[in-house]
């Protein structure tokens, strides 16, 4: 079940098409993003994120590095280049009985790279809201 | 083997003794700090990172969350708050096959927190020297 999760994840990566996530997210998940504190609850906001850094970190240089997954928890690493730096970051995702996410959590270094995201990540929010 | 090393860092940090790394640490260790790019080589300066680390992080607030682990690393999630500001990251360990720690990756969120984790570093780094 975890394992399918992972590779839809995967896959909607790949197609960077934000339309699978509506199958693999909870109704009730949460979103804690690199740059804020306070958690974002729910589907729809979730899904606004997800779609967001779908857009802005998903070049063709993003690829994932190490995956290391333990019982209901997976900690995905990833590194893609904008604008000529480096970004490197993990997902950490888990996900309830069924197999859907309950909690996504992104964290990116170094601090040049959070700085851009961030930038990046109001303008693409503004536009696909 | 791995256990061991896992066990033997939360010995460290739970002392806040950072004496006990020269054991864990492979001579050819590789640092990853969460604000700067460029990784650090070699014993001595992860050890110099690591011991600031531990003097700037490990308050009374401070405690491990999730632990991820699978084949050769380890994901260990921490939270802690300084100042008010709730700092939470991530410890990316990797090993030989002797277990001795090869690659210490740290990333941090939200922004404020790397800011002042950055900040306080800096400064520790300076009296520790």
């Amino acid at each position: 079940m975890i394992k399918n999760t992972i590779e839809a994840w995967h896959k909607i990566v790949e197609a960077r098409d934000a339309a699978g996530l509506d199958n693999i997210l909870a109704d009730n998940v949460v979103f804690h993003s690199p740059v804020v504190h306070t958690p974002q609850t729910g589907k729809p906001i979730t899904t606004l994120y997800l779609t967001a850094a779908l857009h802005v970190l998903n070049n063709d240089t993003f690829k994932y590095l190490r995956e290391v997954i333990s019982g209901d928890n997976a900690v995905l690493e990833f590194q893609t280049v904008i604008d000529g730096i480096s970004i490197n970051g993990v997902d950490m995702i888990s996900w309830d009985k069924d197999g859907k996410i309950i909690d996504f959590k992104v964290m990116i270094r170094p601090l040049k790279a959070i700085n851009l995201v961030h930038k990046m990540m109001g303008e693409m929010l503004q536009k696909i809201k």
